[in-house]
């Protein structure tokens, strides 16, 4: 969104994301991070813990602590307005367990398309395409909620809705963190968690996978958050959001089931309580015109279901010949519960971008 | 997307749109166009026909002949290289149509986030927030269509999937312009295009609207347009619909149905024909880890109802009072068929832009 | 600077150009100006007539009315914070004058390169590297100069000090604008400036040209503006003034006489007065570490000798053969009178844009 | 230049640089760089060793090593198309030597501006403002100058030019590699650079210091780089010149000198050989109307003298007292030496975007 070119993302706050999967390390620099606010790796090594692998039994067994280090860019624990640099090091790789992965293209993996485009490509784990590069986003998303919540009194928060077919009815103007972190799969129904975590166990033995939907919330937005024509709210959200690993979908307010409706039951009538000014509905899921208008503003990603699966595939290799892929070693047989921290993630840093140019334009 | 900032789009084919409703006029410059390309204002026009007023029975019957002119970046009928300037200038203003707009906030429009925001508006026919601005992006993807059809052979369509539950079956491999054009909805099946204009005729004369789901496809994309990892190519769409009035999710390939399926299931197997690599199935949507893969791109976005019907509403006033308004005037009850070509023209924007980068860094 | 791409200029207040010589008009895009600013035709045209061709009896004898029309952005004589776009039609085209320019490269213009990187130019008067470009910038500066005047009190202005050898000493803390413009060379010191005119006037007789050094001072800049490490004030007012036409250096405070000095000698001493941070010189010219200090900021930039003389030269055919050209035609002997209004506005839109990342980020 | 922000810089070759002084270390990404290019650090540490402390006895004696290390963006050898992170630990940090900077502001150094600006600084070394930033700068500019060479066969010098008032004449068509690393001044005229040598050893002595002129050259660029109108070849050198630590002034070709000259004793005459089109004059520095004409780019640089002398100084401190402050610990009495290897990384960073721009919009 914003002003993002490759692997940078933002325009006021900027990040610029870095690593292969099986390189030395991954990490992010975080450019335009206002100063004097206090940091250390205190505030960002809780988040990447939510999204690391091997957190629980429904996610990837692989070991890998993501021990986040800051390099630069803070001084006595605050910030310094300077880039904020971030390295996690890399340390669980078994090479050896994707050697076919050399030569063999991952169906619906990028192994294929990064190879035409520039002609070579690092294999191992992935490489660039893994979601290790992830890390970098949530590194920088932790700081990014950090400063929506203490300096903009803002709430970002996101929840795994719907599990292949299993769905969860939740409320976005009532959801909490708690309930989200109560269970595994972070599901705020604790019902509909057991079944999702049921099913999740199952695919895995089959060595096959499943996809579903996240929501994303953020509360007590302020009104004028948003940047017509083009850098309008749902506009830079969709981006961030796509721009996510495995999502195919993004979808605010009403979505695509808002079609169903007339305009007369769509729209979402004004009303003033102490001068105060309130919609009685949401359906614009708090963007109007692109913009902010105080309400909730929800939305939900689809993704699809994990492309690694253990069961033996057709494809292509680097000649272009046909042959056979089983994927061996470790995976995670639904990346919902670890996508959670990386909506949030990329929900914060759009919406601190957005705040320091509202700021910078009409403050 | 790319590097888009307020009212810029794009990083290397750049669009800057400018101009207000019933202001003097609306328009746009292109920056970053190669040169020696043929073009003439009979390049643009017909796209522009395409999206205005009064073209047929079902959309709003304003009288705008939007007749564009170039100012600049052309010399005896070829690009220079140079920033191409259009204009249309404003013809049809009857602004006492709107007068009660200038003091009361028309519901689910952006006339009250625009306020709050800038502490001004330009409330005759909704100035910035206004349809009209799409004028400028539909002239700029004229350009960007005909350098993708010129220089790259490749193809972009749009049209009506779904007007509120009235859904017709499209295969993104097969439409042509021509099923398209035949119907004033522009929906490729005949008979479900009739369906749908029975229905929109139908909710004009009762003073309301309806939404639905525009297809968007692109055909023979080279393999490798796209740039990781915040440049996929499906963000850079998702943020370029998203970007679109009225527009409330967007899907790619399986999208939100995707979801229901397995891993198994969901990946498109490689089968290679002669060396040519191809997938046998294509619920990626052409597009894996954000890059082309050679299939044909497909995929859709949700339009809300227009907001604007001809019913007395709840809604406030510029003082935060309480009251009710009745919108007069003319109006789209369905903005879908105007939507096509601006569809059309985002996706455009979106792959030249890619083109270029591709060739810039892997070229 | 700043987030400049070909024809836009800056980040959050940023202006595209557009237009050729003997097209059909010139002008610009401002986005991202604050809105509810007062604006009206009336606060662009002084400084375009500034800039026109005609004033007075030692620029180009041309007749340039240069009327500029605003046609977006405003509403009720006020900014709405949307894009800005202002447009200069074209009037006094005598392309017969130039015929051999269509197949002859004038030396030390821009005709040969842009043919060879454009494979196509608009010889007609230069088109696009004809000086009418700056039309664009200068109407932009005027809004520039208005926000730092009205909102931060900042003081943009610009001299002639040097022509040829003709030389005036300028006190960058005292000059005022009434002297600036008491006379048509634009220089501050009266005698002096008597100097520079019967120069011009006589290289003019002689077909010949001349260059000579503007000088450009912004005072009253508060301490903090400046965006290390890329986009220090020196750095983005430098690339600014060298992406005028005609420039061939730039230097701030002390500039290259300041390498002859030794660091003691060099230094600027703090001294406090009642809790105000001043330094007791200025050798820094308002800027330290690429941020204002709070000091007068002022710099010299150097503009050739005018290329169009009207005498024969050798050159070579877009064919790459030898020939001979001499100009007709009118021409200005010396630039620098009219670069002054060129060099304010580029100074404003530094500060301005600088004034709002301030905001944005430390605000 | 182009797409400057902050701490990027760059539009298709874009690096951010990060790290403080006394910090855990310093670095960049790379982004936008080629795949395939053949890269390790082999090919960026004689850079950073040119640039280092210590190196000589008319630098500052500070021993850093300054190893770099290569985390990402590379496999087996080669580029990935993926962003290159660097990081060089940093090492000697005598914090001690400082401490009277924690309170105190150093005369035209970058600590008041700094503490004003963002209301904190790391004041041990300087933080931010320390030249060890300019090793992120000098690391990227590596792989630049290696594209460069090795894909468009252009080559990249520089060297000093003048020290203080002793000047040496350099022929920027002839100068060599092996002639500037002849001697520790890094100045091609071996006569001269013994009399520098002694005026730095003398001027070290009196703790006091001294700036001087850098020359740069970029030779074989081909016809066509360069973007106007704001992108300008010469735009973007100058604002990559005076982004470096201590730069004052920038000029090309003829620059200030140039003014004293008339049109036609300056302008370059174009002649054609075999078709072959060349100048028989370089007052342009081989950029015409911004855009490269084949010629020879040359360019001049001024930097101030190090503004840290180990002499008593008036200035105040972080209370706005008037105080005194002596430097201790060590210096540089001279940065131009050790900023040759910049000036050459700045100008391999513009060129090598402007190469990749060329190749997108005209390739």
């Amino acid at each position: 969104m914003l002003r993002a070119m490759g692997d940078t993302f933002g325009h006021l706050f900027r990040i610029t994301t870095f690593g292969e999967s099986h390189g030395k390390g991954v990490g992010v620099i975080v450019d335009g991070c206002p100063p004097n606010l206090k940091l250390s790796e205190k505030d960002i090594q809780p988040e990447l813990d939510r999204r690391r692998p091997g957190q629980s039994k429904i996610v990837t067994p692989r070991k890998e602590a993501d021990r986040v280090e800051i390099l630069s860019g803070t001084f006595e624990g605050r910030t310094l307005g300077t880039p904020i640099a971030m390295v996690v090091h890399n340390r669980d790789q078994r090479s050896e367990a994707y050697t076919e992965m050399a030569t063999k293209f991952r169906p619906s993996h990028a192994d294929y398309t990064y190879q035409e485009k520039y002609g070579i490509r690092a294999w191992p784990g992935g490489g660039r395409t893994s979601a290790r590069e992830t890390i970098g986003r949530v590194a920088a998303g932790a700081i990014a909620k950090k400063i929506l919540r203490e300096r903009f009194k803002v709430e970002i928060l996101s929840y795994v809705q719907q599990v292949q077919k299993i769905s969860a009815k939740v409320d976005p103007n009532k959801v909490t963190m708690k309930q989200i972190e109560s269970n595994i799969v972070r599901c705020p129904d604790e019902a509909v968690a057991k079944r999702m975590i049921r099913l999740i166990e199952k695919v895995r033995k089959e060595g096959n996978s499943v996809g579903g939907i996240v929501g994303g919330v953020a509360r007590r937005v302020p009104t004028g958050w948003g940047d017509p024509v083009f850098d309008r709210l749902e506009a830079d959200l969709g981006k961030a959001m796509l721009s996510l690993p495995a999502s195919k979908g993004f979808e605010i307010g009403s979505g695509f089931d808002g079609v169903s409706l007339t305009g007369l039951e769509h729209n979402d009538p004004f009303r003033a309580t102490k001068g105060k000014v309130r919609t009685t509905s949401n359906r614009s899921g708090g963007v109007q015109g692109g913009i902010s208008n105080g309400e909730t503003i929800y939305f939900r990603v689809a993704f699809k279901p994990t492309a690694t699966v253990l069961r033996e595939q057709d494809t292509v290799d680097i000649d272009h010949k046909n042959t056979k892929l089983k994927a061996r070693g470790r995976h995670d047989p639904c990346v919902l519960p670890r996508a959670v921290p990386m909506v949030e993630a990329m929900t914060a840093l759009v919406l601190v971008d957005h705040a320091l140019r509202q700021r910078a334009q009409c403050g």
